[in-house]
């Protein structure tokens, strides 16, 4: 400890543990660790801001692309601008072939999509054209390319695991289609398009959820982006933070049927198990995203002509208003979000990897943000073991 | 906010941030996350201890390899226990070939061997018995077989990008011999091996620096131990966080002959610039490993008949220690290590995976760790941009 000790007062809902140390807070819980005006979210009143819009503004009339310019650049693009920006993406529209190969060569082993754009994202470090630059016109670039080949390697790993030939990217499709097509090979439908778009513009950021501050955590050693959002990507995979909307559509598909839904959600919650889809670490009202999108998934199954996990989610969803809404848990965006997912006919597996191709734009803008302000992270364990054990040499243990 | 917010009052050294929101512990400095018993830093009297033990006794009487037992298993090994493990390190000396490959492929295009090992590490993740196996157990196994990957990632990466045959593993030597021989092709001498495997004793955990918090963050959301090491690694590549020996070795090269280092320093700090390999943000005194790899470091030059490099460091210690110190300002182990890697001919971009080589074994530690005291890590950031920005078409932008 330096003589300069000060002391802080924070305010924190979480659990604190009193160690021999001082006050651990667990899961950083309410601590803050940076400023931003990047994104922001009112938890109590279910609200959420990108850059001081209304999500549900820039969900009825931007796309993905304008909103990533948002998110990069601090504003709304004018139409000169958004084309650039289009360009620019689509300009990235391609891997080296060694990066593809390296996605490929693990697709074909069928490992976890997820793993994949940790290692392509590393290798893509690799052909970065000027690995000193840590200018934020750099950053910015490298943001972009990594927006347009998070959804190339997803695509060759989800063909390439299944003995596909890979699709070329288009560079006249929007950032949604393109995604779409190199899966499927075929150019996708307006609905599903859109499905995937607002999907993107929805999860784009959220502030500091853990994939985030792992990104920053990386970021503040003055790392490159690709390894920071490499760390972002693994912190992501886990089941407690992407996931969700997986095990939410897995619930549906057990339910089978909209009656159901009441006595399978009624049993589960009287056996103290979780719903998922349901409650936020951050929003105590209805997630704002989960409203948006929910709109969509009624589209999107009409279209299809599959209202039954629509309806079943509708089911689970009164009964979560009724029964843990007065537990401000209310349905979050992976409750409705599976349901899109299972409907285009997106294998599970890819669900969390198409989070991490929207939020690798905010896990960007946030690194890029933290630059400026930028201190390495170093926190402190309290060490609760025993001092100067003796040592005994090996043959007396 | 929920309604049971409770008051923390924590104690911070580093810079505390008002903001709009409460107060920002800038880069969490002095904040605990969480109880440890893998190693303790006494910053102000410079003592490290892991498991209790104090570090110069392990340096002097224990391998890397009983270092890393007693880190994994929090005891010292005894004689049937230690071979037992040195068996199971050695047993994991292979990679799946689609691995080797995704190694060899990023080599060949000389890409940066810590993007190179993050991949690695992320491919061999692939290849997990039981990814679903989150047990203790299961983890120490892949603590184990991630400890054996690295340095032969490293060696084939190092090979691969000189054009050079990968030389295979051998299970009859030491990690650390067994580490050089890969890299060189030839068994090497004892004095190579023994700076080798202190240095590898010197750095296995160090509490939680940037890296090792970022596998926590990693592993909260219960993500896998690889992505959880790779998100370590990602970390470790800044040059705030490892990098600083190449920088400290570098700085020795342009002083050039042991006359020069006063000067040289001199000028340096008159000008306000910074020294490589002094100072620390824990410890306020002789950082104990530098102290304990100095010895080392005059051995290994004797033995290779190059005392220049090892002249100049003391040279530039004795004005650090005058004008420095002082300040708390101490030479820490990269003032040392930089030297050792340079004498054994290890090229410079190595340096920092060679740290991970031996870190992996804390990282690993302090995520299982964790695990038994897991809450997901979510803390939070200050808004401070405007809200409800109104919306303006694209075209009237």
């Amino acid at each position: 400890m330096s003589e300069e000790v000060k002391e802080v007062k924070i305010e924190t809902s979480g659990k604190v543990i009193q160690s021999p140390c001082g006050p651990i807070i667990h899961g950083l819980e309410d601590v803050l660790v940076k400023t931003t005006t990047i994104s922001d979210i009112d938890g109590k009143n279910g609200i959420l801001w990108y850059r001081g819009y209304r999500i549900d503004e820039l969900a009825k009339y931007s796309t993905f692309e304008e909103v990533a310019y948002l998110i990069l650049y601090g504003k709304l693009p004018n139409r000169k601008e958004l084309e650039d920006f289009k360009a620019l993406l689509a300009s990235y529209r391609d891997l080296p072939s060694e990066v593809y190969s390296v996605v490929t060569t693990l697709g074909k082993v069928k490992a976890h999509p997820m793993l994949v754009l940790e290692a392509g994202v590393a290798a893509l470090g690799a052909f970065d054209e000027n690995p000193n630059d840590y200018s934020k016109e750099a950053n910015l670039r490298r943001a972009i390319k990594l927006t347009s080949a998070l959804p190339i390697m997803m695509a060759a790993h989800y063909r390439a695991s299944r003995g596909l030939d890979l699709v070329k990217p288009r560079k006249d499709l929007s950032h949604a289609a393109n995604f779409l097509y190199m899966m499927f090979g075929k150019e996708p439908d307006e609905t599903s398009t859109k499905a995937i778009d607002l999907y993107l513009v929805l999860h784009i950021d959220h502030e500091v959820p853990a994939s985030t501050f792992a990104t920053l955590v990386a970021i503040s050693t003055w790392t490159d982006l690709y390894s920071a959002i490499a760390a972002g990507i693994a912190t992501l995979k886990g089941p407690l933070h992407g996931g969700a909307n997986e095990a939410a559509m897995k619930q549906y598909l057990e339910i089978g049927k909209p009656e159901s839904a009441r006595p399978y959600v009624e049993k589960l919650l009287a056996e103290g198990k979780r719903l998922m889809g349901v409650g936020h670490r951050v929003y105590k009202a209805y997630d704002p995203r989960a409203r948006i999108y929910k709109e969509l998934v009624k589209q999107l199954s009409e279209a299809k002509g599959d209202m039954t996990w629509y309806r079943i989610a509708e089911e689970v969803e009164k009964v979560v208003l009724e029964k843990l809404a007065p537990k401000k848990l209310y349905p979050n965006i992976d409750f409705w979000s599976g349901i899109a997912m299972y409907l285009l006919g997106i294998p599970y597996e890819y669900y969390t990897p198409i989070f991490a191709m929207s939020r690798v734009v905010g896990w960007s803008a946030h690194a890029i943000e933290y630059l400026d302000q930028h201190r390495l992270f170093r926190p402190r364990a309290c060490y609760t073991g025993p001092h100067d054990v003796p040592y005994i040499p090996i043959d007396k243990r």
